[in-house]
Formats: C-alpha cells, structure tokens, sequence
C-alpha cells in the first residue's frame, strides 16, 4: 500500500563527483544534489542535505578530495594553502559533530607530499573512510543487540540510521541487529522537533526494513516509559567526550534522565570516531545554535505567535552517568568513563 | 512592529449565543464561531475550537443552558430527558477534564423543577460559573506567585492561560501575577507538540500582556533546566485526583520528573473544580487518544513518514510525589496528599 523505495545510502560517489540524498525533502520526494566543490559541501552540511554526524564526516572527506581536485588543477604551486581554506570551512559546517574533525583529519594525514596530483589519493582515502563506516555499524549493531534481553521494546531518538551513516546505522544498526535477532519486538521513535528527523527519517528507513516503528511527540516519552513498553532507549553521538559525557540531538539528555527515574537502560551507539580524546568532558563542547525560524516555521508557514523569541538549541549533552553502555564497532563499554574509553583505543 | 490584538477571552455570551474564540486559528487569524445548541458546543470541544480544561467547563454549562432552551421550545412534556441525552453528549466529548464533569453537575442542579422555562436561570447559572472562573484564577495567581522567589526563571507547557480559561490563566495566571511582582525575570514555554499550544497560545497571550517568552522545543527542556535558567515549572490540570496525582497535557509529567531530577519546584495552579474527590489517583484517570494524524500531518500536509503508526496520547499523570505545590483559589497546597487537598473542600 505504501511502497517504500529501497534508498537507504545517502552518500554515493559516483564519476568522481560527490551525490547526496536530500533528506530535507523526505520523506515526500527522494532526490539527489551534486556536490563538485568543497563550497557545495559545507553548503549541503549547513542546510541539513546531510546529517547525521558520521555522514557529515563522510561527505566532508569527498569534500577535501574535491577540493584538492579543484586547487590541483588551477594552480599547482598554491593548491595546498586553498586546500587548508576549505578544510577550515569545513570543519566549521556543524561544530558539535566530532566525526567532522575527525574525518578531516584523516583526509589531512593523506595528502601526499610530493607534486603528484593529490585526488586519486585522497579519494581512495575518502572511500576507505566510507566503507569502514558501514562496517563498523554492523559491527556495533551486533555487539549492542547483545545487551538487549528479548521481548524489548526500545525508543529511540532524531535519525542515527542508515540515514546518517554510510549504511544501516548507529542506534539503528542496533535496533536492526535486534530486530532480526528476535531481541526487539517494538521500536518507538521520538518526532524529534525542530526537524523531524524521527518522524521524517527513522520511520521511513525502518519502514522500508519491515520493521515495524510507532512515532510518538517528543513529550511523550515519560509517559510510554511508564506504560511499561520500554526497557531501552538507543540513540547516537555526535561527539563523546573522553569522560563518556555525550552531546547528540536536543532531547537526548531528557531522554536519558527519564530512562533513569524509570529504571530503564539508556545506550549509545558510535563508531570510535566519534569520541574525541581530545574533549575531557561535556562541558567543553561547543553546542551549536541554529535559526529560531526553526521553532516559529513550519515548511515556510509561520507556526508561532509573531514577535516570540525562541532558543534552539541543537545538542544537549548527557553525562557519562546516565549512560549504561556505549556500543562501539570495537565492542560494549558498559558504565563508560575515561579510563574505560581509553581502553579502546589500545587494542 | 508585531501588534498583538487584545483579544484574551475565549468565550463569550452574546444575545443569548455562545460565541467561542476559535484556537485552532490562532494566532494566524482572530475568529469566532457561534454556538445555539448543544450539539454546536460538543463539536466546539471535539473540534479543539475551545480547549483548556476550565474553559471547556464554562463552554458546556452555556451548552446545557443553549439545550434547555431548544428542548423546552420543542416540547414542553420531553424537554427534561433530551436536556439529558444532551448533557450526557457533552460530559462525553473531552473524557480526561474533569471541569467539564464538575461544570455539568453545577448545571444539572439548576435545572427548575417546575413547569417553568428553564432557560433564563440556566443561563445565569452558567454566567456565574463563568465569572467564578474568572475570580478564581486571579485569587490563585497570587496564592502561587507569593511561593516564587524573586529572579526566578518559569518553564510552563501548553497553554493554561487566559486562553484555557474565563481569562488571566491558571498557570499563566500564577506567571501574570509573578511577572508583576517583579518575582519571574524570565518565561519559557514548550511549544507543546502535536498541537503547538505552546507556540500558538501561550507565547500569543503573554506578548500580548508585554509578558517576555522564549520557546523552547518539548525536547529542550531538560537542557533548559541543566543551564541553570528556570527555578520553577508551572503547568494547569485537566484533572487532579484525591490523592493529588495530576492529568495535564502530555509532556507535563515528563517535565515534572525533569524538575525533580534537577533540583527545580513544580507547581500545579488549577481551580477547586478541577479536584476530582470521586477519582481515587491517577490509575482511575482516563486518558484520551487522538488520531494518529495529529502527529502525521501538519496543516494537512503530511510530515512524517507514510504508513508509520503513531501513539497519541493527549494527556499524561504526574504523580502527587513530584508535585511540590498546588496553587488554588483557595490556597496553596505544598507536598499534596489524600488529607491536605480534602481540606481544601472543608472551609
């Protein structure tokens, strides 16, 4: 009755030119932008073509290949200060997402050095990043069901799916790796306002899986934990501190407070690139503001009382405390913290 | 540069018409639709044209009185039992708020006895719940603004205002008096998600009063309450158990679980009527549901993703622990119990 059409990669690369799915236009139409340059893509960052903060690191790094490309071939003696510019503006496209700095740095790390022209390189590179991000997801998806006992049900919040990754998800991948296990018997996602990722995104992806999704308002959450139907909440990260406090979707911090006073698990799903060993703690991450039109617009209309000021915040940040496990593509950190993240990355 | 018309009465009585404010409109267009019988004021309350549990009271006793008429007009032997089919159609169309139930019962024991037209003493009845109402709401603003201490933030959720009311608001009521006494320095109201009360009524109303109001989205509050900007969180009620466990608009039990978890005060400002002595506690409250399109749709065009189920339910229970006070015409309540609310009805 309501076919859902297979796309669920919103990042290819094809012809060497960068091709994202417009998720500002789904669910209602499913259309792509080309990305040549790496102004089209701290533009397509910006206006939410693309989101999702291992996305964003993903399309950041065809971005530097296309830069390097563009600089290369205008003028091979200044190329690489042009490409230093254009990394800079992209790593200022959304500053809460660590997996952006991340990826560039890692774009960074292989510009060659000599005169050769840089763009095979830092496009294998960029497509290396991409393919360990879908691998790494399954992995995490794996490792996270895990913890789930059967006969869940699991909320979850925005988009941390295939959507925002290069395939299958974060807190998706989880709740999908659950799902087939015959661990999850009922996903329920959070509209998740300003923009609707929850609502927009989540449902769609899931629905296109066959797995069943019930979407309930953001403040709706407590009271379906008290019902009963809960016994996890999933979601993703935008960045995770080197304590495990996390910064993710506004409402996540909410989510996690409430999951405690239920009684319920709160879990994380990340990729390692996520956790930025360099931010001691929540407290020293940016949390990025956007346009109060967000709140008082709707699809252009105006959904607010005239004059009214909003505040928007984008992230919130939920402290280690209220964690209960972080899945990672290199296994679970149950009751996360500085030591126990640092762990990771030694093996 | 935004003018804000001064229309904060959402019901009026008008040559002997009902004449109700429509709050579906607001605050894009100031309209009204009339009301000449009962069947006119139930699609009112269904059609969410009137909402606010003390509003939706005061429009059903203006129902009854609208009814008597018609009925006594058609048939002077029957009028009797279709006053009661009709009473019986209005106590049904908003199950949750427990004013509705009160409102009707005030009006039910003053319907004459005798072969006379009942209509003109209904109306008065009716008339003197409406300016009771009224009365009753700046009494308990000032009761729940003297528990505020000075330079305080408010977080407040829907609209339980002018708007929800004979005028000046229960909630908002408490916030109008606070904001004249130089208590609250800063309001913030949930934009109240699905039907955007928050953005479209209570942010409307306030500017109107020169009341400063910043929005948030329903997932920004817990956010909003970790920056350390609100003390108090002030809701109204559809209905108050005996125990003290509380239905109000989905989102406020969250939102009181949220103040607990940082240190913050709740309050509930509601009128005596709204006390429900015959509902034991929240378990015996019946909560509405919705349709599912109110989460799907937007303005009728779709938003979320097509096929996806959604739960929807209107209202949720704070349970009396995490209620720190109850501002009433008659008082406040702090710590509400079985006992102390009982009180309330002794004097």
């Amino acid at each position: 009755m309501h076919a859902q059409p297979p796309v669920t990669h919103p990042i290819e690369w094809r012809d060497d030119v960068l091709v994202l799915l417009d998720q500002r236009r789904l669910p209602a139409a499913v259309s792509w932008v080309e990305c040549r340059d790496a102004n089209d893509v701290v533009a397509a960052i910006r206006d939410m073509v693309v989101r999702g903060a291992p996305a964003i690191g993903i399309a950041a790094a065809y971005g530097v290949a296309l830069a390097a490309r563009r600089h290369y071939e205008r003028d091979r003696g200044t190329w690489r200060a042009a490409l230093e510019d254009d990394i800079a503006a992209l790593r200022a496209a959304r500053p809460t997402a660590v997996n952006l700095m991340w990826a560039l740095d890692r774009m960074r790390e292989a510009i060659p050095a000599g005169g050769d022209d840089p763009f095979v390189v830092l496009a294998a590179r960029a497509c290396e990043l991409h393919a360990a991000d879908l691998a790494a997801n399954q992995a995490m998806g794996a490792h996270g069901a895990a913890l789930i006992a059967p006969g869940a049900g699991v909320l979850t919040h925005c988009n941390a799916g295939a959507l925002a990754t290069a395939g299958y998800g974060t807190a998706l991948g989880v709740i999908r790796a659950g799902w087939a296990a015959g661990r999850i018997d009922a996903v329920y996602a959070c509209e998740t306002r300003p923009w609707l990722q929850g609502a927009r995104l989540t449902a769609w992806e899931l629905l296109a899986d066959g797995i069943d999704v019930t979407l309930i308002v953001d403040g709706a959450a407590a009271h379906l934990m008290a019902s009963g139907r809960v016994q996890w909440v999933v979601t993703g990260a935008d960045r995770i501190a080197a304590n495990g406090d996390t910064a993710n979707k506004i409402g996540t911090y909410g989510l996690a407070c409430l999951a405690r006073a239920h009684g319920l698990k709160f879990m994380i799903a990340a990729p390692l690139s996520t956790i930025d060993r360099d931010t001691p703690s929540g407290a020293d991450i940016p949390i990025e503001h956007r346009d109060a039109a967000e709140l008082t617009h709707l699809a252009g209309q105006p959904v607010a009382a005239p004059g009214v000021h909003a505040l928007n915040p984008v992230f919130d940040v939920t402290p280690a405390h209220l964690i209960d496990a972080i899945a990672t593509e290199k296994g679970v950190v149950e009751r996360p913290d500085r030591a126990a993240l640092a762990r990771l990355f030694e093996a």
